[in-house]
């Protein structure tokens, strides 16, 4: 649930002052994603998404993010796209906090994806990672191996009370991947987020990529790790090879892999794991009981985390 | 916030088989409402509202409720048009709750109302009230006189928990109105729960009315002087009387009130200030911790309570 902020009329229409957006008919909240405040607003001309970012999201990061979602909508790939103020600046204030009006993408998120659908989201991350190779701005990714040391150091001492054994486990993890995580493979702009509810599909055609708010720089074939835990697990946990199969292959039909980027697949695959894992225990730890979020359980990516373990090769994850 | 139920694409493309929508788009939950699970869908041809009813609306009332909404539109009343399923139905079933799709009615509920607004309001609430007058279905208001002698055995015990004396003010209260309550007013069909967030503008046009999931049949004035509580008093709870007197004067000027009417004004306002104070505390006193409902201060309604039962004559709300 995510409306953090709401707001009035009277501010709202001060806002949009700014832009050339036709009459306001109508703004309400939704009820999706959780990091920002989103509503839908109709106007006599064509409905937006209105954004307010909330304290989660560093201002500092906003010419990237929004710069971004700019590049690639510029070059054909369908995400949101920031509307200019009258000044050209691509956001603004509202209620106190930074906020911007981007298009409204038609289309749905799949709460049943199929491997046809995983083949799709392949074809356009790797078409999303080459229109990204000529993007001037850079931002590094906050959740790469600094980032899970940090998280660890703040999680580590109460970890048992999740599950009994977790302390040493995780520890031992992250020694090894700091030990093994690559320096050399193939980078640029990465999504780095691209769970199902940022990806719409209208049938069985992918209409756009949305919330680019996790954007950095880093491996492009760690996208493609975190597509591999994000849609391929079933909701008993366990993997679907013909998922990955198709979401690689898909990718590979755009954008072929290197062998440096195919013998690094489970390693990255544990990264991320470990990534989603280390965010939702801190979560875990740290949110209130009672808070509107939903805590969502860390012990899913710690099984995920687990299976990567145990993959000797990305033969394994469907590579021919 | 309010999305009790998530759906997904397969069960609501089956949903709307039994609907002339065209292809959908989009669906998204949105963050308003507090009884029902609602979301927005865009097809290519509209964009409508998916409400499904949850728990606390009686699938029984749900011809009455959908029925008035239909009747009213018909006799040019802006409020949501319930679609017609092909089996001339209008509801069905979704992820195991009735659900109905209902227009989308462009528009947004005033977070700063002015007396201007009031007198739109009144003037709606009137012709409301007129186009209701033949509409062929009953249902007893279950929030009158009865209604509040259960919540208050439900309540009272623990009343004092709220604040210290309250039990006993409240019994007094109740009994007075028990004794005084009008037999003979003018009845019809009334909204009953007509809040800022239930009535729409585009500028200062009032430009419909929802969420008829209180409506019932109970005396008209009942209905304005639910408006007075709900609309005439400011956020640091002293009363608007420009306000009530816009609101009454529209109100007037489409239906003129009795005599009778008039004078019983103060004590149908105690009445529905006594509604909203006591379903407040019976939710205060069960709603959970951590609840994603957030809630609303009974003594908010004590206060406007207290208010009214120091008004002397209808005249201290503006009527001249």
């Amino acid at each position: 649930m995510a409306v953090y902020t709401d707001i009035n009329e009277v501010d709202l229409k001060d806002f949009l002052q700014a832009y050339d957006t036709g009459e306001l008919l109508s703004f309400k909240g939704i009820a999706e994603g959780v990091e920002n405040s989103n509503f839908l607003l109709h106007t006599d001309r064509f409905p937006l998404i209105l954004t307010l970012y909330e304290k989660r999201v560093d201002e500092n990061d906003l010419p990237f993010y929004l710069g971004l979602m700019q590049h690639l909508a510029e070059r054909g790939i369908s995400c949101p796209l920031p509307l200019p103020r009258s000044d050209g600046a691509l956001y603004g204030q509202l209620c106190g906090r930074p906020a911007a009006l981007i298009s409204f993408l038609e289309g749905m998120w799949l709460r049943k994806s199929e491997a046809r659908h995983c083949r799709e989201l392949g074809v356009a991350l790797a078409r999303m990672h080459i229109a990204g190779q000529d993007f001037p701005l850079r931002r590094e990714n906050a959740l790469s191996l600094k980032g899970w040391v940090d998280l660890w150091d703040k999680s580590a001492a109460r970890a048992d009370e999740v599950q009994s054994g977790l302390e040493s486990e995780i520890s031992e993890e992250l020694a090894l991947l700091e030990d093994r995580w690559p320096v050399d493979l193939p980078e640029g702009v990465i999504h780095a987020d691209l769970f199902p509810d940022n990806v719409f599909f209208i049938g069985d055609t992918l209409s756009g990529v949305i919330d680019f708010y996790f954007a950095c720089n880093d491996f492009l074939a760690y996208d493609l790790a975190v597509c591999l835990n994000a849609w391929c697990f079933e909701k008993d946990r366990s993997f679907n090879v013909t998922k990955a199969k198709a979401l690689i292959e898909g990718y590979q039909s755009v954008r072929p892999l290197s062998a440096a980027e195919i013998e690094a697949l489970p390693l990255l695959a544990r990264g991320s794991a470990l990534r989603f894992f280390l965010t939702r225990l801190y979560d875990w730890l740290t949110t209130p009981e009672g808070a509107l979020v939903v805590k969502k359980d860390p012990l899913e990516y710690l099984r995920y985390l687990r299976f990567h373990r145990s993959v000797k090769s990305a033969g394994e994850y469907g590579l021919s």
